[in-house]
């Protein structure tokens, strides 16, 4: 990857820190083993897609890939999520490509039977 | 696992049948290589938890494990769906436990971050 490029990792965002701190978790292993990767949040936390672009813009990215952190899409990566894309590119001067939600790729369906063989292991109670 | 025990992979549930297309095909790999396990929904979409019990009962399950389809935890799954898993479990006299979501299992991060690494080795636009 050059450094022009920048991977924003995208979590529905909460007033929950709970919430955010779990998705912080989850992008963890990506964030450490990518570079000019980084979390963002559509709404009710920081920091926002925006703030990301101007960051890494600032370090000279002018390409993104926006992969969001959801299983499924909805409304929100059906309409919301592209026209704050369509907005934010145009204001900066950047390209931004959004990328199928997680739950789109097949290694999501083996992760979760994965998860639920350890549940099986464990011992009832 | 014994055939006592029923796995119910609980996904939100949505009106748009793609979004529960979605969830369908993520649960494909639980639901081949596990015998008693389900997809149901919480709300929106059939089968509900409570057909599930009801099904798996009739088959001889007294024992439950509700696994979530959800990245992460909001008020769903801390005050609804344990609501929820009281009453049908004291409806139909069968025992029914709530696993942590997906999310929180350190697979998830894994799975994400060899998602990202595909979304890095596709062409540039």
């Amino acid at each position: 990857m050059t450094s022009a490029h920048h991977i924003i990792l995208l979590a529905h965002g909460s007033s929950d820190s709970r919430w955010c701190e779990t998705f912080e978790k989850l992008a963890e292993p990506t964030l450490h083993s990518i570079d000019n990767s980084s979390i963002a949040y559509m709404e009710l936390a920081e920091p926002s897609m925006e703030t990301i672009v101007e960051q890494a813009k600032a370090q000279g990215a002018n390409q993104f890939t926006v992969v969001p952190l959801f299983l499924a899409a909805g409304r929100h990566l059906r309409k919301d999520v592209p026209a704050m894309i369509k907005t934010i590119s145009e204001e900066h001067s950047v390209t931004m490509r959004l990328a199928d939600p997680i739950g789109y790729n097949p290694q999501l369906g083996l992760a979760i039977r994965d998860v639920v063989q350890e549940e099986l292991a464990k011992p009832a109670d």
